[in-house]
């Protein structure tokens, strides 16, 4: 029978010292690691970024990635969207008594790994752990600290008419990812999340040029809801041509069968700009060359008319609003 | 009936923006205070601590606090114990569907009392719900990022054969007041727990000496496990003395009746001080003027005999080993 979780695991004991030896220093450890109660930084003269986010995901494994993966991604991300180099993270676990031991062990490593990827140090941590069926496998919450460059100022509502809107890649395939994952619909389609950190993503646009108004990450509620929370931050409309936005055949495929409007299924590896028109083609040319950003597009610009409403000029042609979010979206998506 | 929280709050729509404007904003909001995915502080040329805590106490309502005042002293504290300021703190929520929004408003009020006594900014947060059954009504977990100050260096191998051990109060409440709340047992007894910010306690004494070796919050495993731990870092004997050790008349008789060590009891209040013998009297001196350490007390010596072992002179005068910490303690304490 494999190990597994156990109460004393959480105890803050020697079963919890064990823990942190077997798994998390094994894969986490760096000279900043402490298994203590608190990690010391270098100082820094720079304004800090600081996020924070809880990751409980469901399934916790799916194709393309895991909680594990995920919750550094989606931290980092963050950081960059505020133009922030993401320098540390913390983590806390809630995890469920009778977890595998290889299940943690997994999730532990994909951090590892994309923390790696990203450049940032994970420098503290806790471990909980709740009675069965008192949490569904396994909880994961990042903290993420980050350096901002001096003179960046990017914000949703720095968003003008002229600009143009890009995208770093093809939408919705972490929500769908996830749907499938779940088995609900028995449907069967060769979908991986695009779940990735982003950080270099950004770090290499903003090197070519600073002349970017907004950066946002595309996660719950997907390209369509960070439009509409840009639009009304700048008090503009964004105006989207449908066949310029990038989604993949087998996304548009279930999205067809289950009703679904990819701009609002959940990216994790995907980035919104709004661009000056002038650097907009530029700033896309750069994103080719970066392994996350090879299928970046300009999808539409942000307009005068229609403050606060996203619009979308149809395949076929037509002119319609994009329907606001509703907020009954897929839950547990991250 | 009253309002309760539903999936779409955690969907990172309109629900959302709604709970972070009824809830988070009103009892959190600071200048720095940021709905945003990541908030943005000031640059300081300090060393900085940063400590991460997630916390899934049950039940969350106990006699003296809430999930809500723990989640922000937790926190605090472990920052406290680096010798560090206090000065920023993010948190993130995971919510069971169907929480009662009086329930979460009670707990953030006491977040946001907390974090004012103890002189600390909220800046960012996250918000998930989970199913019913998928979570225990609420976890919260606190990142916290505060300021050292210039030359100290406090650490568990710092204990040296002489120094004498100091605790800053009773202890054992905290433990003690959980498993009463649970209502296993059909005990009653009038214990409430130390749950309190100790920044203030630990910043008073360092003004008056930094000529301080150990500082270490007892909260899981409480001060025998804490000792232990320090005698391991050190290499150094810890020797207590029973009849000096402050426990409540009330915890010393539900430990009777259960047969529990009241140094294995958690505490949410309480420091342990390892202090050089010539600064004991002045640093206990000090503790009696602050509010939360009122009846703080030398409790023993460090020796350089027992390496990694904690001993005690009972209060009938003979010598024993208080048994190593089993890691069978009581779960989900904080």
């Amino acid at each position: 029978m494999s190990e597994t979780i156990t109460m004393a695991h959480g105890s803050g004991g020697a079963k919890t010292s064990e823990l942190i030896e077997r798994i998390f220093k094994k894969y986490l450890g760096n000279p900043l690691f402490t298994a203590d109660d608190a990690a010391v930084l270098p100082s820094s003269t720079n304004r800090l970024a600081v996020s924070t986010d809880g990751f409980i995901v469901s399934p916790p494994d799916f194709p393309g990635g895991n909680i594990g993966k995920l919750s550094i991604c989606g931290t980092v991300n963050d950081l960059a969207c505020l133009g922030a180099v993401p320098k540390y993270l913390t983590c806390a676990f809630v995890i469920e008594e009778g977890l595998p031991f290889d299940d943690l062990e997994r999730y532990v490593a994909a951090m590892a790994i994309t923390a790696a990827e990203a450049g940032v140090h994970i420098v503290a941590g806790d471990t909980k752990v709740a009675g069965r069926g008192q949490v569904d496998k396994l909880f994961i919450t990042t903290t993420g600290i980050g350096e901002i460059r001096d003179g960046l100022c990017l914000s949703g509502a720095a968003a003008q008419p002229g600009d143009k809107i890009i995208v770093s890649g093809d939408i919705g395939r972490h929500g769908c990812a996830i749907l499938l994952a779940r088995d609900t619909f028995g449907i069967e389609a060769d979908i991986t999340s695009d779940c990735a950190p982003l950080n270099r993503t950004v770090a290499a646009v903003l090197a070519q040029t600073e002349n970017i108004h907004v950066i946002r990450d595309a996660t719950r509620g997907g390209v369509g809801t960070v439009l509409y929370e840009i639009a009304a931050q700048s008090g503009t409309g964004m105006h989207l041509t449908a066949q310029d936005i990038p989604v993949r055949p087998a996304v548009k495929g279930v999205c067809g069968m289950l009703g679904l409007e990819p701009l609002y299924l959940a990216c994790e590896g995907r980035l919104v700009f709004v661009v000056p028109a002038e650097a907009a083609e530029q700033a896309v040319a750069v994103l080719h060359t970066q392994p996350y950003s090879v299928d970046a597009a300009i999808i539409g610009e942000v307009t005068d008319g229609r403050s606060g409403t996203v619009t979308v000029t149809t395949e076929i042609g037509t002119e319609t609003i994009l329907p606001p979010p509703s907020g009954e979206l897929l839950p547990r998506i991250c």
